[in-house]
């Protein structure tokens, strides 16, 4: 691509201060910007790089107020990380190559059921009765099962796989080696010691607008239906358990594992390694740190848990400080025990 | 389907208390249900729900005793999960596809060995040697490498990978993305600081009655088997490494990991993310609470742990009272030596 | 196989010390060690065995003193661990079927470019623009992209799943189940608290000699690479998230994961379970402890990490004595607390 501040400040919907005719042909960081990059700087950590960048230009905030000179063109926009993602997104149109069309050999049941500019990778496998709406890519090596749905402008990954009746959303992006609808790890213990598996006979439901990473994995309920809504993200190596549901916009980090029957809220954030126990519920708008582990139900809308087990995030700031040298507060404790023994 | 509630007891072995013609025609939990479902009660948590549910029948244990009045149909069992987990056994054989025959196109070596009534999707590969017992089923795009043996009635589902030389037993289930023998992490450092890869020449060994979760990783051993005994269940996305040994009916949960050459004893349950070092044994019969960390060999059958590291289970909960409010002990450890040295 | 003690001592560099003719057929653990076979001793613990090994011969140290008689041929080199591997490689060699050829079906983009002695398994995918080295093994069921470079003598398992744009140096093994390329995890939080996705237009790059474990998902990056250097080591189910880099020879043992942007320096070892997060930068030659969360940069070259959050080894290891046995500090500060009071 090759495009001029004018026509970018056009794309995003942001005005140009300086070279309106400075030509674009790349995107960079702010701190790798080079002559023909735009750039954008949104973090204030970042504004020392802003001052220096040998980028043509970059994006940055209206209200942004420059504290040295600069010789940069900028691009003032409402927000400079979304209109960078705009951006982004015209760029990797422009130069992605278009896939469509069935590529050969591939499975396609004769039952189901196809929309259009739909793209099939080869060795890929559609089951009996499933339905596939328009503009989905589903990329090569996966396997969707039977009686699932696949609505519109959905994205599968290579490698995905997918068991019968698992229903997905629009504008949904599954990454490769996501596995959705595994059974749920449900036994019921014999009297020998041993464990018969109870059939899983539910299923797995994605609203619109989810995204799935990487080796994430899915199961499905033991009855009625695993529930991600409308525009949730979860990060690569996830385990979400059956029977569990997550609320709109909730966004879940790498390697956190959500257990059977718990219900998160809404515009929750959990950060990687976080572990849920089962049959708990997660208020909205909750935010959980790294390496938590939740074992109660929490009702705190907007909250805040830091730990395993997880506390009061402030509370559990201050026990950190102490944890970090808990020796040294034993040895107080020592000191002040013989000195009152001593006295005695 | 449709049965009635006797025929439903005849199934399970339970006594009908009610209307023995209700017709049922679908499963639910006890909170959900509806007319012409049928439900279970085993948690006394959830007893509430049997005086108000709209379930036509309840599965109930033999000894369950009213404490309001009942409308909903009883079927009394010896043990309600257990029962229920045969009608959903029975309901699943009803509705879903039964898989048989091979799908085209896939790879069976020259020299592999077939057993009857086998499923082989499409794109699954079968490597040099390798034995397939009767019953099995191989769902699409699975690679089974050279000198594996499949025994009879074991399902490996979509996409699963099973490097050369495995060993699995009868009535095993793998679900998709698992990995069973991939190489063992085991490195010689090199005086320049490098890492000569040992090579890995041992196995994976799974007895009967094994599960395996979605994407879990199961190395083979550096020599001789990385050993999962009769009935070992193991959840999602779990790391077993190189020989390891997991005693029979011993249960793990998500995301938990065994390093190299642990041994853990029979009818053991790790809960999810827990951290298990290598070299160390497990005594038979031990809980392990969520995201513990156990760094020592523990021989105390029947014992619990709890924590990072981890602690007796009843100690590390006292721990973790004083623990939640560390801040306010040192606190009052500092108003103390306060007192103290003013005393002086 | 079937050498003598002699032509593996010639193999390994090593001096017979025993009978310079007997047969070796075979390899075993010094404690499982049965006629025919050769084993090593490494590890001081397992020196016990020696004495009593059925093992026809053993690789020892040029240094090893031993105790008490040795009925067994010992073959002494400089270092035990290494040599074995190297007879485990020619072992290995001599009987591991030798993969080469492209197994049908398979797909080629025409625009593809193709070393000699090639593996390609059956259901591979190899997309438009991709070089492949010399003597690369592609195993089947694997799925590289477009304008993608696997250089020579690098082996990719089955069912690996490589995005377009990945570039792979030499000498590289690749788990199956590994992802490399999806996209980061970088969202943009909008008004209406739903978030866009931010175009992830970078990729990743491994140099020569990383090998990437069983179900490891790699991020590319928003721009630029996810760099792996020279002689990486990732274990599985491992997670590297955008824009990281990780310096060579690092090793990273089963389940950590590094989030978005920070970097690991050269010759650190990351035990399992550890989490670090993200925009952060660690010193070299560092050593993390199993289950460590580290927030912060660490800058002190050949340091030791333990614990969440982490802090330094030797003082956190005085916390974990005085951690577990916590409920009875707090017991002695409430006694002391009494006494003064009572004092009073």
């Amino acid at each position: 691509m090759e495009l001029t501040t004018q026509a970018i400040a056009n794309l995003v919907g942001g005005k140009v201060e300086g070279d309106e005719k400075a030509k674009i042909n790349t995107v960079a960081k702010i701190q790798e910007g080079e002559a023909g990059a735009i750039a954008f700087l949104a973090n204030p950590k970042y504004e020392n790089f802003i001052y220096e960048t040998q980028a043509t230009a970059v994006l940055v905030s209206e209200t942004f107020e420059a504290k040295e000179s600069i010789s940069t063109t900028l691009i003032r926009v409402p927000d400079a990380y979304t209109a960078f993602g705009k951006l982004l997104t015209a760029y990797q149109q422009m130069t992605q190559m278009k896939k469509v069309g069935i590529e050969k050999p591939s499975f396609q049941a004769s039952t189901s059921n196809w929309g259009e500019d739909v793209y099939l990778g080869a060795f890929s496998y559609v089951g009996e009765n499933t339905l596939i709406g328009n503009n989905v890519k589903i990329y090569p090596n996966s396997y969707i099962g039977d009686n699932c749905r696949i609505d519109d402008d959905t994205i599968i990954y290579a490698g995905v796989k997918i068991y019968s009746n698992t229903k997905i959303g629009k504008n949904c992006v599954i990454h490769s080696g996501a596995v959705l609808g595994s059974d749920g790890f449900g036994f019921a213990p014999q009297k020998d010691g041993s464990f018969e598996a109870i059939p899983q006979i539910g299923n797995v439901v994605l609203e619109d607008n989810v995204s799935i990473g990487a080796n994430a994995a899915i199961d499905c309920a033991t009855m009625g239906s695993t529930l991600l809504k409308k525009g949730v993200k979860i990060d690569n190596l996830v385990q979400i358990a059956h029977n569990v549901q997550i609320g709109k916009n909730t966004v879940i980090a790498a390697q956190s594992g959500v257990s059977g029957s718990s219900e998160i809220g809404e515009n929750c954030i959990l950060a990687g390694q976080v572990g849920i126990v089962g049959h708990i519920k997660i208020a909205d708008k909750v935010t959980i740190a790294a390496q938590s582990g939740v074992s109660k139900t929490y009702t705190k809308t907007g909250g805040n848990l830091l730990g395993s087990p997880a506390n009061e995030h402030h509370q559990q700031i201050k026990n950190f400080v102490v944890m970090k040298n808990l020796s040294s507060l034993k040895k107080k404790v020592d000191d002040l025990d013989r000195k009152i023994n001593s006295n005695d």
